[in-house]
């Protein structure tokens, strides 16, 4: 990527209709979808860098990207422009003009994903960005499970298994459940995150929250690192990205 | 429609995909789809009888329909089943058996319909069933001119001019705008509304919000009766029929 001046997006998806962020050959991608819509503007072929890839399916509250390009831009023009252009499903919520060499993917210091549990007897046509589940679930014992995730580990029993990227060590500086109303949200910040590790964590925990298992589940899966021990990898509908983080508000953890 | 047991059901959709709430012959509709997931469940062709129309593309979280039958149901089998057979966009919240002559449309007394506005500079992928406006509202402004209309008034200004329909007549017992964060509510509830009424005074306020016109105006168009002086008919997107309401709650208003 060649020009001048550096500009990150904060982008908002509902990856449903998505076969994730980062172009592929085959599929539409979010990635995809504004590359097209800034050449639509601009005329001119511009690719952008996200912070990272989300599956397909995953949904996006504050993911960041950047592009380099030769002139300066109206900001206000160009965000009303590319919402203008883009589906519904996808919108640019800010655009911040930043000096090099921050860069959305290699800057990026932390992220933060959401899971959401609709917990009700009736799944609801209103429930949003959520994964239903019939049965009420233990939210202090999961909360309790969660909170032994935090700190640096091996994340091997939280990896999926086709995956074979040696490094396997996060740091997680928050982790936590809560309960508002019929949702459960299953939060979790980190400096990375393996291949469908909240997802498999996730499955996990909704096996202690029906006391299939006992709290302290999560960390005899992590001491093990075995995948086999961990729960099923839920579905991508409950998972958004919310946040990325370039700033050092976790650097106690990683010592920085 | 006959058939021993009366069973009134509460409905929640989303309308974009559909063509309106009642059975026509082309296009998808809301009680089409819960009468065929009704026939695959028991076998037998019933019809469903909704509290009224909602048009194309508008929502309800509180619609309600009833149907009869001959045998009495299982009332948690048959939610739990409706639910798995019905498309994600709509959902059974209850099922209740109730009393003849209780009937879903002539037994209603009361209906709460609300319009969303997304009033924030940017649109985004998640501000749900909304109308975005970018320009700020004075939302003051709004609510001081809704009070307006409770009461008993002919509402022929905002009736959707090819309608017919010579009664005109609508009792609003509550009319309020309000907000929330970067959510503008528009609430109406009354005894009946005319063919897209709740659109069309929501087109009106919005000039008002705009201060292109006064707060003394929707009064003054009310009182004109004369559809050409309101504003325009805003898109179904943001509409939701909230409830309809069969006790004797507003009861004061009409006498009774």
């Amino acid at each position: 990527m060649s020009g001048k001046y550096r500009y990150f997006l904060t982008i908002e998806y509902i990856g449903t209709e998505y076969s994730g962020s980062q172009i592929q050959p085959n599929g539409k991608t979010i990635q995809g979808e504004i590359e097209n819509a800034i050449e639509t503007i601009t005329k001119q072929k511009i690719k952008i860098r996200l912070s990272g890839r989300t599956d397909r399916g995953v949904h996006a509250r504050g993911q960041k990207s950047h592009f380099d390009i030769d002139q300066k831009i109206n900001i206000n023009r160009f965000i009303y422009s590319l919402n203008s252009i883009l589906p519904n499903d996808i919108s640019i919520k800010e655009i911040k003009e930043v000096e090099k060499p921050l860069h959305a993917q290699k800057s990026a210091k932390y992220k933060f994903y959401r899971y959401v549990i609709f917990n009700a007897k009736q799944r609801s046509a209103f429930m949003g960005q959520a994964l239903h589940i019939s049965d009420k679930l233990d939210v202090e014992a999961m909360n309790e499970a969660i909170k032994s995730l935090e700190g640096v580990h091996d994340f091997s029993a939280f990896k999926r298994s086709r995956s074979t990227n040696p490094a396997v060590e996060c740091t997680i500086f928050k982790a936590e459940c809560s309960a508002c109303q019929d949702y459960i949200y299953i939060d979790l910040i980190g400096n990375r995150f393996l291949y469908n590790m909240v997802r498999i964590i996730v499955g996990t925990l909704i096996e202690i929250g029906r006391h299939q298992k006992d709290q302290k589940y999560l960390m005899e899966v992590l001491q093990s690192k075995d995948r086999n021990l961990a729960g099923k990898t839920v579905v991508p509908d409950g998972l958004t990205l919310m946040y990325v983080g370039y700033d050092n508000k976790y650097n106690e953890y990683i010592g920085g």
